[in-house]
């Protein structure tokens, strides 16, 4: 057996109440989880309602960070995973839950389950940053997970995974990659470089396509699975291709 | 495959809240369970507060059935589970819930999941009657399951098991058409492409470096996984980038 992988992070993105944050946090305590980060509390943070409903969880709630925006909270992390009904025009691999918790056993990086808005699940934005969907088996006759069961669903999973805890160890070690992914927030950086050139260069026109070229872009580059290396040639690449001849 | 087990009934025994019964039908009707059966509900039934709580199961809720003893509400079950932490001086088998969804599959007869009341779980006597233990595993320093999500977690798991001809059909994650990695040709022109700008812009230095940089390059292209379009995208920003200013 391999160094177990560090527990997933649970990201909830501009969740709405209070009083939701604290029962995800509940959620996540119960099997273990305690690594909670908040994109833009719509309510600010702390927040007075979110206490009482984590039932205890406070360890949890105390060590909540927050950040601005989804990619700088999981820029540390190589696996990111948006928790999401299917999303038109996203192309990326749908697991279940207890898929997902298996990848993240069997990867040395750390990993994001990450959450939407009660109301309204993940932008399309926030899904694209994501290496794989999960989605939740649900009758589709009546869909109505709210978040802090989504969270205890994702977390329950995962625990069952831990070696060492009375559940099933998995069975062989998990091959690891020799040259692992690089962090997310070095792909965020690679993107941005590429961002930064092609817009220099006129490559984002007309201008009504630009946000769906870039999530093509981003798409392309995030299924990569690029190392800290190879992200690094990409950045002399590019550079060498802003002073090289055009090819025609 | 024989035909599929009939799907457990969900008994709350002294259930105190309307709140909560709402809640757990919720619960249950997210993973395709819909028998309900209240022993002795301590604000009697109906319960107007059961309702808003469902979230709009109100088919479990309608259906829900009403009995004085545990005994008489489970009278037509052959498999009886008590969930609950394990007591004293009771000797049964302690399941997972995986391990009680894979029996109740298993069997022909029609099976029970026995909750206890929220604050005080089952009583000895309560569990005497069943014929196992179903116990979810949780973080020994911070036990705080609720009912419903205790119900949400034994339905997800019986859920799983119902096959794809069984009662209910599960909305299982969509197997999306990945755009599949292209023909090892299309990667071979990309890599012929970055290395034609390349080596204008002497990209390749100091030249007995060539070999071993080139084959870092093609390592990190190969691992990509492109598609027929990601490949096209990519010609088209090296063609962009050779246009572009230099970046610093």
């Amino acid at each position: 057996m391999t160094a177990a992988a560090p527990p997933p992070v649970i990201v909830l993105v501009r969740p709405q109440l209070g009083e939701n944050i604290g029962k995800a946090a509940r959620a996540m305590l119960n099997f273990g989880l305690t690594e909670l980060r908040l994109v833009s509390p719509r309510d600010g943070w702390p927040n007075p309602d979110a206490g009482p409903a984590s039932a205890g969880a406070d360890v949890v709630l105390a060590g909540a960070r927050v950040f601005e925006t989804l990619a700088e909270a999981v820029a540390d992390c190589t696996d990111i995973y948006a928790t999401t009904v299917r999303k038109r025009g996203v192309t990326k691999a749908v697991l279940t839950p207890e898929a997902a918790a298996q990848k993240v056993h069997a990867q040395p990086g750390r990993s994001a389950y990450v959450f939407g808005p009660e109301r309204s699940g993940l932008e399309t934005d926030d899904v694209a940053l994501a290496h794989a969907i999960v989605t939740v088996p649900i009758n589709p006759a009546f869909g109505s997970l709210n978040l802090a069961q989504a969270v205890i669903l994702l977390a329950y999973e995962w625990s069952k995974h831990v070696p060492g805890d009375g559940h099933v160890a998995l069975a062989s070690p998990p091959e690891v990659p020799l040259d692992p992914p690089a962090p997310h927030g070095e792909l965020e950086e690679l993107i941005g470089h590429f961002v930064r050139d092609l817009d220099q260069s006129g490559y984002f026109f007309p201008p009504e396509r630009r946000d769906a070229t870039l999530r093509a872009l981003r798409t392309t580059l995030t299924k990569t699975g690029w190392s800290h290396n190879d992200i690094r040639m990409m950045h002399g690449i590019i550079v060498a291709l802003g002073r090289a001849p055009r090819t025609r």
